[in-house]
This record gives structure tokens, sequence and C-alpha cells, in this order.
């Protein structure tokens, strides 16, 4: 168990919120404010970031789509570069927060940003980043990672910068009171897998790591049993914070890191445009059942510590049934259906297996035991 | 549920750690190496420091004692203000790691450095601090408090201000190979403590913070049942983890916060110079039990989901033995004996809550309830 770890980014949570943000950007800053398809101006986020920012120079720069595109991004990129932008706040969900990053990186840097997804650019400045959260999912205000997704070739790549880091992030669980019932399960099951893809490991015996794991886990699974009663403060509290801790680097600190489900779903997001939430649920109960035997150790404590089953000797099983029940409970699907991905089942697994191949995701998870005919294997379950 | 945290204390953990400081503190400052009583130079870790420091200009203090004393660490700021130090490197257990801190604030003061702990001045700058834990037990290595004690008057006071927070914490559990017993037991109970102290409150529904302080209480449950099988890696690296997120800021942010059986405990201390574990294993079993109404159900809570008893109508009184017991498996007392305190009993409590009305002590405890009157009765069981 060794690691380095520290987490800078300051975290302001609670109703009320946003308005401290004109204490944490510098006075004399140019700020760009980025957001979405402009449901802030529709649950009263912009009228709040903008009376925090009426001291600011500021300038907007809307229309983030979800899996953001480095042609979209690029406009912003620009943008930055001609107004001389000095301070980017991102207000929304993972999106909109990882376009920042890439903003951020490439406002800073002559050439191509998408240079920066495919290694040919190591970022060494960036603009400095603050989040406003609008959808508790991802954990991308408080890391240092983002994933963007190249249009014209389907390619949906990832990118890890200390320098891209917000450097303060918003959570206001008010926000979620709007949000769209599809965002907030997608929310629940995204955390969900970022616990598991740090947890369902071959490493044993780290105890914080693996409580705070189970910890997370417990509270999603009572999160999402109790969604009949979802409205009110503490159950948006209690998700808005568990979302961030799952992929804030604390429980992945000294511990294996699998990734594997992300990898196999980002090609079905790229490909066929599936909610990132539900690739994560179509390829995950698959890919647990074909790595079984190598993660049994870890998929039982799981079933005895986050479930409450007894040992037994179907555990294994009854552990993964009951994830994949826990997502079919939430309406969400945990096969790619023919009317999503449009051809022949074999054709649609062709496909994909060619895009991992492109991506150089040849031997993925903990023991890179994924390779390309593991992943093939791990397809033919997940897809309808 | 309404916060503001960021914890930017650089973890750097494992073992061989110690030689990464190099690349940590800048190569042109001027190095004050603090420790106490020499155990490092005989367990090596004073070797590891220098051959680290090799490119430095450093010069060292020595002999910070337990529970440092205003007095003896003034030397040191003298020191600092004469050398024109500009980075102070810790390397011990809590207490050095605080004394780090007060020597750190008062050496960018003009006046006398107790003036920081009665609140007649502000810490408004400091010297830089990087710690080297050989300690785990207060979690000072990656927090901003520090407890001071004035040996003239026997007042054992404390501050916190972020600006005496550690750049970064070395926490290599191959230190602990050599740890005395006592040493090793009062951390894990130390640790202990920090965790009730802001759990054990009137709080509820914080999932997160709830979860986590529950995994902390079960690793210290687990690694002390466990403690004849101490002497390996993963025990060690268990405890020294657990410790440093017992007192991070975490569990406690957006949480209510006790901390009366340390503030008490810390007149024990004072006076009686009793080991600071000690004094609050002597006082939060009869505290508990004296603020068992207001706080049972997070005993409650407690009793079920760290120590696996099923809820019954004795399940407070249960709880609260099961903790004294725990205490008394590892061999240590709870109770302030006759010998310790020199006197009548009634006397001595007499002494011990005329320190706390001097200290401003006079109503502890998350709502405060615990008045002089009842610190009393709380002495009157935990005073043998």
């Amino acid at each position: 168990m060794n690691f380095s770890y520290v987490n800078p980014t300051k975290i302001q949570f609670g109703q009320g919120q946003i308005s401290s943000i004109k204490e944490l950007i510098p006075q004399d800053q140019k700020v760009l404010v980025m957001y979405g398809g402009g449901s802030i101006k529709k649950n009263g986020v912009y009228q709040q970031v903008s009376d925090a920012l009426s001291g600011h120079q500021w300038i907007e720069f809307s229309g983030v789509e979800p899996n953001p595109t480095a042609e979209h991004l690029d406009k912003a990129v620009a943008v930055c570069k001609a107004e001389s932008i000095e301070f980017i706040i991102a207000v929304g969900g993972g999106s909109v927060i990882d376009g920042a990053k890439y903003i951020a990186a490439a406002a800073c840097y002559d050439g191509d940003g998408w240079d920066i997804l495919v290694g040919k650019h190591a970022v060494d400045k960036a603009l400095p980043i603050g989040a406003i959260l609008t959808l508790p999912a991802t954990g991308s205000e408080s890391n240092s990672g983002a994933v963007i997704t190249k249009a014209s070739t389907r390619d949906k790549l990832s990118f890890l910068n200390p320098l891209v880091q917000p450097k303060f992030a918003v959570m206001d669980p008010d926000v979620m009171k709007t949000l769209p019932e599809r965002q907030l399960i997608n929310g629940l099951v995204d955390a969900w897998v970022h616990v598991c893809e740090q947890y369902l490991t071959t490493a044993a015996g780290n105890m914080v790591q693996d409580g705070y794991a189970e910890t997370l886990l417990k509270n999603l699974l009572t999160l999402g049993r109790d969604y009949e009663n979802h409205d009110n403060d503490q159950w948006r509290a209690n998700l808005m914070w568990t979302a961030n801790q799952a992929l804030n680097g604390l429980i992945g600190a000294g511990a294996a890191h699998d990734w594997a489900t992300h990898m196999i779903g980002h090609e079905l997001t790229a490909l066929y445009h599936v909610d990132h939430a539900r690739s994560l649920a179509i390829v995950q109960p698959s890919l647990l059942r074909n790595q079984s035997v190598n993660k049994q150790q870890k998929i039982k404590q799981m079933g005895i510590n986050v479930f409450g089953f007894t040992d037994n000797e179907n555990l294994v099983d009854q552990t993964i049934d009951a994830m994949e029940a826990f997502y079919k409970s939430l309406g969400v699907s945990t096969q790619l259906t023919e009317m999503e991905h449009k051809g022949t089942k074999a054709e649609a697994i062709d496909v994909i297996i060619k895009q991992l191949e492109k991506h150089g995701m040849v031997a993925l998870g903990e023991s890179k035991a994924i390779t390309l005919d593991v992943s093939r294997a791990i397809l033919e379950d997940a897809v309808a």
C-alpha cells in the first residue's frame, strides 16, 4: 500500500453556497462561464452565478453537450485565446466540467487540443477552473480527469492532469431539485460503478479503502432503494456527497484499479450514444461474471458487507445478480439492445472490438486479464 | 449539512517514502529539523532524513517532550529567528508536529508565542511545515490544529489555523516497528476517541460521515483485537492510515462535534501528566454514561454498526460497556487513580473543575450541555 495523495479542491457544500464563488475567484481575472443546454436558466442557477459574478468581468459559452466533443469545445478554446480568459467556471455535470478541463489545457497550448487526448502533448499549463456542480455523478468537480469525444472519428478518450483539477467545487444539493429522473438515476449508477472499479479487484487487506468503498456502495443502495422518497434535502445531500467521494481519489489511493467496464463502456457511448451510466450497467454484470474467478474474494466481501448476504457457495453469483437487479430496479437496462446498435449482434461486437483495438484497450483490468478475446466474450452477454 | 472542506496536505504513504522529502522542500530554503527524545537516531529515521536533506542547508532542534511546552518550544522560536529558518521538518508524533505548528507561527510574530493560544494574536503568517510521522495517533500530520502546554501554569490549550497545516506528511509504516507498545496502544486509543468526538453526537443522517466513522472504528477494533499479531506490514499500514483519517477533517465536515472528552482530558494531562490517550479513556466512558440520553440514537447506531450488537433495550449501556472493555483489553485504565492525583478524590475533582473554569470550559459538547456541574458529575465516576 504505497501512494501519494492530495486533493487540493476546496469543497463548498450546502444550500446557498453558489454565492461564495465571488470570494474564490480573483477580482481582477476575466472569467468564462461554461454551461450546457440551458437548464440552469430555468432553475435559477444561472441567476445565482450571474449575481455572484457581478463584480467580475465575464463572458459565457453555452451548449456543451453530454459527452462533450473536441469539435465543439475548440470553439471555446478560440474564445479563451481571443478574449484572454484567465479563469473558467464550469456550471454543470461531468460533461461540462470535463469540457472545462480540456478547454483550460488547450487554451494554454498552441497546437490542436486533441493532441492532449492522444498523448502528443503533455499538459504543462492550464487556466484555473472552478466547478459549480449541477448533477452529482462523475466526481469530476474534484478530480483531475476528463473524458472527451472526437465526433468525427467516434473516439472517446480520457486524460488526467493535476493542473486541470478545479480549484474549488460548489456543491449545493438544491440544484438537484429540477433534475430529470433519468439524470438523477444515471448519476447514482455512475457513482456506483466508480466505486466498483476501485474496489472489485484482486487487491485485499486495505481496511480504510475497502471500508470507505463499502460505505459509499451501501449509501447508493439505500438511496436507490429509497428512490421514491428522493425529494428531500437529506436524500439529495447524501447522494451528492457520496458521488463526490466515489471518485475524488481517496478510495483509490493505494488500491488496485480496474476501469475495464469504463473503457468498454466508452466505446458503446461513442458508437451508439448510449448514456455513459447506462453503458456501464450494460458492460459490468457480464464483465464481473467473466472475471468472477479472479475477483471472487472481493465480490464475496461485497456480498457480505454491502448486500448483507451470508457466506454460501453461490455468493459470487448471488452478489452479481443483486447488482444487476439493482440496476433493473432503477429502470436501467443491462443489455445493449438491437435498436441501439442497429444491425446484427455479431456486427456490433466486431465494430466495438475494432474500436477497442484502435484505442489500445487490449489488456484491461487490474491484472490486464481482459484481452480483446475476453472483451469479445464479455460483449457476447452484454449485447442483445 | 453545510460545510467548507479542503485538505491540502500531500500524503506520501508507504515504505521508503522518507527519501521523497528532498523533492518536496525548495532547494534554496534553510531547514530546521525538529524531533523528540532521540529514538529516531536508534531506528534509522534520523539517518534517512539526514540523507534526504544532503542537498539542503539545515540545523536541528531536539528534545521536544510529550505534551510540548511553550517554554521549551520558545527556544526553537528564537533559533528560527536568529538563523532565518524558512522551512520546518517535524519528525515525530503529535507532540513534535504540534510543537512545529506553534514554532512556525510564533517565529513569524514579534510578541510572546503564548498569545496565539490565549487568542491575543491571530496567526497571519507561518513558516511552512513538513511532517515525517513516527507515531500514528493524532492526525496532526495533516490537520491545522495543535495543543500546547504552559508548564508554569499547567495550562494545556489548543489553536487551529490553516497556515500551520503541514504542506506534506510522510507516513512510512516501517517507523512503527520500533515503537514501544505503550505508544502504539495510546495511538490506537487516541484515534478511536478522535472518531467518537465527531460521531457520537446528537447529529443524524449524514451517511458518508457516519459510514466513514464506523469504518475507522471497526478498523481500530479489529486491529486492537488482533494486537498480538501487530508485527506485520499490513497491520501497521492499516493503523497508520486509519489514525490519519480519524482527524484529517473529512469525517467531521458537516458533522456535529463534541470534544468534551478532550477538553476535560487535557486538564488531567496538564495537572497529573497522564498520557493524552489515557486521559481520554478515563473521561469518555463516564461522560458517555452521563450523556447517554442526549446521545442515545448515535450510541445505539454504534453498537449495531461497529460492535455488531442487535437492537435491544440495554443497547446503550451494552455499547458503552463494550468501549470500556476494549480499552481495558488493551491494558488502558479507565479511571484516574489516587496515585496519579495524589490527594483525596474530592480535592482532585475541585482542582480539575477550577482549571476547566479558568480555561472557559463551562459549556462543553455538541449541545453545550456539559456545564461545570456536569463535568463534576462525570469526574465523580472517572476519578478513583
